[in-house]
């Protein structure tokens, strides 16, 4: 395992102490790093929290800030945060109108927010976001996995919440965003948890794992590696027939990088998907290209298609000041 | 080989075919994809353009836009952009007040650069970068090599063009900038050039190169890993002995990422470095953690101190629109 770590059981503590001391002016951490939180909260407006796993950076806690979210939880790499964490999250940054979980469709987060909504004091509802066509069921979830597209869920109802969206509209937005949001990724490589110090699956050197999950779950085959085209186009597919969008409907593209593959390619694969998806009449309005929801070291990408009207896009366009998301 | 791509020979061209069409409410394409300008030119200031051999990835088109570069000039992977580019480029965006070329030191670039220079109509000036302390002289040049330092110059300097300065004050301005701002970098695998098919040198697995350059150049040494304080103690103190900083002094740290190595890792090793840099005196004022100056699929990272004064921290802190840089 070639890793810039100094020793497994302190690879999340030392991360998020560098994210807190470098985004000193946007974040602070809450006591015992069981939560990173805004620096400025606005006691006035629903207040968003999310969390899960780590090594998917710089999701949840590079979204914290004006326009997206008021705090985030982050648990051991691919463990969820436990309720306690979720629990101070919460009344950390609760103002007079409620907190709204946004939580990622994995057994072990869904259990753990259901629990911390129970025991935190005060109003709190939940928005569970699963995008990912590739698997209907997986490894970790009862139902499709909530992957990049959490990104969108959670930039659209920040910015809702901060133009003074109550509770009950923003979870209603949220659910509407999530319904119209559609992912799937590749994997070219496996990902190296620290704590296991080898990889958690094996590729041949001319193979792709093709709808792999965010911690390296299977997804829908084990294929021979495929053109940038090839690749885009079979999962333009899946996320279109899946969508069941009209010709000529408005979509954001977001192309997403799993923490291994360099941006020279992102860019080739959004230049793929694009075409993929025009060809099948959607029109790209709007595009986001980086790695935002990694998957530690995997080298692969995964695709997200939302759709927009014209509310989803002038939230989606809504100032937005966070460590990894600013406009 | 495992990338997303289509061909080894159209690998830049869709890339940057993605890249313009993902941003284009900030920049435009030039003919034969020859440059990457900004949509808004502003011909009362100077005109800042750059470029280099591609696989850096933002760096430079990333840095294209309001309060940095007016243009980019991307080579072929690893290669210099044409004199022929670099002219185009420079008529382009040139306005009343000069061009000024911010070049990183390599042999072609200088030559390319030069030669633009001289063909080109108009005032020109140019700033060369040379922030690597790992060697005096590498493969690829005479005297140090300029590396993720670049990007600082080109923030600056950009800022201050935007705020009117002249093209003699931005020349010295960029070469202040670059005399107090020093890099170093490590690199725990190999890049891979797409039209080699092979990884550019190979590294056992346990082993390091200590210096390496952003072409996979050797570095100072080839040792065994380490943790992530040893090597951030090491880079901080070869930086600090070169920069001869006051104690006390505010700087700015940059921990740039190569395009392989996840942003978990990068706010852990800024943390190492922080700490490390601290216990030398100085006082990180400013930081950015990300991967801007990439080295193709390359895992490792590079650390950037750029001392700061008043004037270069108000510049740095200027509002910039890029696609990689935004705030």
């Amino acid at each position: 395992m070639k890793k810039f770590i100094n020793s497994v059981d302190s690879v999340l503590a030392e991360s998020l102490d560098g994210f807190a001391a470098a985004h000193a002016d946007l974040v602070a951490l809450g006591a015992e790093r069981k939560f990173v939180r805004r620096c400025e909260l606005n006691p006035r407006k629903v207040a968003l929290v999310s969390g899960g796993g780590s090594g998917h950076e710089p999701l949840h806690a590079g979204f914290v800030g004006y326009g997206m979210l008021d705090a985030a939880c982050p648990g051991q790499v691919f463990t969820s945060p436990t309720p306690d964490q979720i629990v101070e999250a919460a009344q950390a940054v609760a103002g007079d109108a409620g907190v709204l979980f946004i939580v990622k469709n994995y057994a072990g987060d869904r259990m753990n927010f259901e629990m911390a909504a129970e025991i935190a004091e005060g109003r709190i509802a939940t928005v569970v976001t699963d995008d990912d066509v590739a698997v209907e069921n997986s490894t970790h979830s009862s139902g499709r996995r909530g992957v990049a597209g959490t990104l969108i869920v959670e930039k659209i109802v920040g910015a809702a919440a901060e133009k003074g969206l109550n509770l009950e509209g923003c979870v209603a937005l949220g659910e509407r965003v999530n319904t119209r949001t559609r992912s799937m990724g590749v994997a070219l490589t496996s990902c190296t948890v620290p704590a296991a110090g080898t990889p958690t699956f094996s590729l041949g050197e001319d193979e792709m794992e093709m709808g792999v999950g965010i911690h390296g779950e299977p997804g829908r085959r084990r294929v021979k590696l495929e053109r940038a085209d090839a690749i885009a186009d079979e999962i333009a597919a899946a996320i279109v027939q899946d969508l069941d969008a009209r010709a000529g409907a408005e979509a954001l593209l977001f192309v997403n990088g799993f923490g291994g593959t360099p941006t020279i390619e992102l860019y080739l694969m959004y230049n793929a998907a694009r075409r993929m998806l025009e060809k099948r009449g959607l029109r790209i309005a709007r595009s986001l290209v980086g790695s935002f929801v990694t998957s530690l070291d995997m080298a692969g990408c995964s695709l997200t298609v939302s759709l927009l009207d014209s509310e989803a896009t002038a939230l989606w366009d809504h100032p937005v000041r966070t460590a990894a998301l600013k406009w």
